[in-house]
């Protein structure tokens, strides 16, 4: 039997396409003792991805050509040498693009059986945590705010602005599209939203939706988004860089206005953060999600693609933001 | 007898000049019971002035025009009909460009006999404290640290740096001037400087000069030095947005390189704040920082124009770079 991978072919100047990733066929060894065979049911993709594609400094090692392209999984267990396993054991790890995984057991965490295992790659993984903490650490918003959250109806804006409707805020989404649009206020309890891709204005449109100025943004996009929020900031405002996708694909540093004076003139603060590094209180984090996610009080939309060989189809078409929600392959 | 003030006289649309002030004169109005005159020793001119004289939002309200020019002095107490003060006391209050004032006594303190009073409108007052919390309390400096500041022989900056060393960092000045470059290195202990105006090449002088990265960026200017600083920060870095004096007389915001993707990639704060927040810690700030300038720990250097009738010009050659150090005008 054979285990089927897709390795970094090619670094992207700009958007990855069909000659970024190859897919690459080779045997399945032998298990050791100790080991246990691994096959993926759901890959995730996620704009993180493209970060670990360029050479030079990112927050993480850049993925080399030729190497297995990274990415976290859910697989269950097809055979086991390890005490730790039972075949059928379903396991969250960080496996990348590939069918079959041989481990030694590190790494690996059981599934949670209490929630479907979509959940725990979203909103009850990384995805989830990633909102949490972006928001809540970094933002700590206060009940009657306006938050701001680009990219919103991805899997970490909408799970942001859900968060942020909890906590009392006023929310404020924007997003890629009317059906995106729609989605977060209908489904998610956004108190409003606009279409970036049909609006001219930006500037006007935030006005507009938040008359009170705007305490929080939580930032995906980057771009003109950002230039259109930050002259609307509050005194006091909190801003969390979680993402750029509007720029990763850019060789050269895009030009726009200089908006820092924003920051002397409101006092804001604006962060990025590395969502590992608040791994000591994932725990509490995602029993509260949990306790959120169980009872509806924060909605979860997946977007599956079928078929582990669409997976570099699947990640580039969520760079285009074809994605609602959470995008998964299912292998 | 009569007294002289300026005005804001005309909202000036780039650099200010000749016609933003205007000199007015007025009697003195006679003394009533709990009132004390006062006389303007030195008037402190800083950039964040440039910032009042904007219309719309700033982190106070502009200045309107017509109001007496707002801005912190050191004063002589001539005569007192109030229980709190005698002639020739001295106190340190936000008086404006006058050369008497009239009060109540609400907000002034009477100014530290153990220290200069110029040195309580600078190092030992708001400039020490911006400089104090900017840096200790936003960018948090652990020894073998490197710092860069910007703006680093200005009033501030010079200061920044010479906490920085205290703290065990590596210190980089940039400046605009030979003359500061040397003062800094020489008289403030910074390891380097560049003077960015005979500089190129800004991203390859720091690197030279930070070759392990920097950890910590104090910001008074903004524009391209920071657009050279961003891509060489370490993960984890610190910003202090401190002042955008580049940027403070443009109309609109001038065009650069979007650099936010560096806080995601080194998971990075940039922060811009207010010393008045701090006000609670101005007590134990100031004596730490008189217990590091008064044994000479600290260099403070003061620029000191001559002659209340220069407060414009002082002012307006400040926002041009003219000065080295804190820079005050004698009445």
């Amino acid at each position: 039997m054979n285990n089927r991978a897709f390795v970094f072919a090619e670094r992207p100047q700009g958007m990855p396409d069909a000659s970024t990733f190859r897919m690459v066929e080779s045997p399945i060894p032998e298990l050791k003792e100790g080991e246990l065979l691994l096959r993926a049911i759901y890959l995730s993709v996620d704009p993180y991805m493209r970060g670990r594609l360029k050479q030079g400094r990112s927050y993480a090692a850049p993925v080399e050509i030729g190497q297995v392209m990274v990415g976290g999984v859910a697989a269950r267990v097809v055979e086991s040498k390890h005490a730790g396993y039972v075949a059928d054991d379903v396991v969250i790890a960080y496996l990348g693009w590939q069918e079959y995984a041989v481990s030694d057991g590190k790494g690996l965490r059981k599934a949670d059986p209490s929630i479907p295992v979509t959940a725990a790659l979203g909103v009850l993984g990384i995805t989830g945590l990633t909102a949490y903490f972006g928001l809540l650490d970094i933002c700590d918003p206060k009940p009657g705010e306006t938050v701001v959250v680009s990219g919103a109806a991805g899997a970490v804006g909408s799970i942001v602005g859900q968060i942020a409707k909890l906590k009392g805020c006023r929310v404020v989404g924007i997003a890629g599209g009317d059906d995106k649009a729609e989605w977060i206020t209908s489904e998610c309890g956004f108190d409003a939203a606009f279409n970036y891709k049909t609006t001219t204005d930006y500037a006007a449109a935030l006005k507009e939706l938040c008359p009170k100025g705007i305490d929080v943004y939580f930032d995906n996009v980057g771009g003109p988004i950002t230039d259109a929020v930050l002259p609307q900031i509050n005194t006091g405002a909190r801003i969390s860089i979680c993402g750029q996708i509007s720029q990763y694909n850019n060789a050269k540093p895009e030009m726009g206005p200089r908006l820092l004076s924003m920051l002397v003139v409101a006092w804001a603060k604006m962060q990025g953060f590395l969502v590992s590094d608040y791994a000591s209180r994932f725990g509490p984090a995602l029993e509260e999600l949990k306790g959120w996610y169980l009872p509806g009080r924060i909605r979860n939309r997946e977007d599956i693609v079928e078929g582990f060989e669409n997976l570099p189809s699947a990640f580039i078409g969520l760079l285009k933001g074809e994605n609602i929600g959470k995008r998964l392959v299912k292998a």
